[in-house]
């Protein structure tokens, strides 16, 4: 099978980690992936993409401006920004392009493990069993996802977080890097988790919590 | 060698995430084990066994109902509460079934290390050197464990927790997840850390402490 | 090319994990290094050495006295403390030894990554993409390095740091195990950031702060 045709949306931090991942799952399985280059608005490092070796195909109004031979590429959006990640992907879906799921080599998942489109989990991850995770859920680095979990679409989850076991985590949730939450916590739609929190008690829809224990931030 | 038979105690999360560590070293090591099936009270979940593709062999007294043929089987508990997986350790022991140590594959382990029997190590784990883990120890998801650390029987490590060399850890002491130990602290026995604590002082037997630093919680 | 002699500087816990990373790197690309033996001042505990049959090759000053065989000869610090690492490792390069960078094997290393020498980097560690490392910084067990981040010389990383990305680590700041730092935070020149602390504010050289958030120690 020929490789598919991809391209990274975002060219900050997220995109350029979500680089990484593809270049170590075509290092694991050559041809998998034939990446045409990076998207984005953010041009204000361009030695960063030169150093990486990466095509910059401009913002990305220019994919639909080369409507139709992009329909049918898949695309992966690396930003970090849940509304933002959505929205884009949506538009592009929209486009005719497939949102792909990118998984790096590294990630240790058990069996009875749901994982949906256009979510990207990073190195070192895992993920255990009867675990659903939605659409465009960026994974980042390290996370431990433990049993009976589930996570919504557009959700975030910063570097190290860890889920101990019959978490739900709402969509467009963000929890922040380092946080660790209690076995069945449950994190409301929009919901906000700063870095390191301890997640104890559920957190309402919308709300932004931070500490040890997470307390809400008013 | 023939695949030795092994039951997994405990249907709940902590025995399915155990079961993926036996489907780990059967992929790297084949014929390692035989999984005869798992034992456990908590049925409220069946199809979550279901979808593993696993037996379920009924509670834990049917394996003394199907003596003589469970003589020589090994077991291992997946059960988080210390006094609980000790309980059914010791009662099978005495039915004549030995306790297995699992690993799972992608752990790291230094030179001079002593994991004991009816221990078992999550995915992601790094244990280094000089390093003493006792009987019936549950250590989970990507732990670190550093140099000159010792750890008593039948203690619990959740995941993502960190001991940062020189620690002890008394037998039955539960370290919830994501806590960090710095170095050349003592858990006592039967004592309890709240996820996400930092301990930096001495935790004396049977004391619960929570935050950053820990505290006792009275 | 045959395998480049070696020894190891400190003979304490830092010692010998670091004996663990060269074992590593040997089993996955043999003959790299010939391990001479370890010198140290730290005999306290001899049959800790004895158990992992290393070579105790005495004190620091031992090497002097070996001149010119220890000319070209590599070395690797392993002391935790920045400013001990930093002063032996100045004036082994003055006695003609040549700094080792040692990278554990199972260390996921992304591109445009650049590493200084007389650095170690402990297993299960993440660096991403736009990252500098200095010289002789020690960065321990499970650290997650993101994008656009830079470490200055003799630095120090304790176990389960992580670093969420644009971070600036000045040369010297020691940052104690499991703590993390939000993005586009600058950590002062020999600032000390407290195990478990998050880091939410720029830290001013030669500060010490703790806790979640972190705030100064006075």
């Amino acid at each position: 099978m020929p490789a598919r045709p991809i391209v990274i949306v975002g060219t900050g931090g997220s995109g350029r980690e979500t680089l990484q991942i593809i270049r170590a799952i075509e290092r694991q399985s050559p041809n998998t992936w034939a990446l045409t280059g990076m998207v984005g608005r953010d041009v204000s490092h361009p030695e960063r993409l030169t150093r990486l070796n990466v095509t910059y195909l401009g913002d990305p109004e220019t994919l639909a401006a080369r409507m139709p031979e992009v329909v049918g590429w898949s695309f992966v959006v690396g930003i970090a920004d849940n509304r933002a990640r959505r929205d884009l992907t949506l538009r592009l879906v929209e486009q005719g392009l497939e949102p792909a799921t990118l998984i790096h080599p590294s990630v240790i998942i058990g069996d009875d493990v749901e994982i949906g489109a256009g979510t990207t989990v990073g190195p070192n991850g895992v993920i255990t069993t009867n675990v659903r995770i939605g659409e465009g859920v960026q994974v980042n680095i390290a996370c431990v996802i433990s049993h009976d979990t589930t996570i919504g679409d557009y959700a975030f989850l910063g570097d190290s977080v860890t889920l101990a076991g019959d978490v739900t985590i709402e969509a467009g949730a963000s929890l922040y890097s380092g946080t660790r939450v209690i076995p069945e916590r449950r994190i409301g739609r929009d919901a906000v988790v700063g870095a390191g929190a301890v997640v104890t008690h559920d957190v309402p829809p919308g709300v932004t919590v931070m500490g040890v224990p997470a307390r809400p931030v008013h």
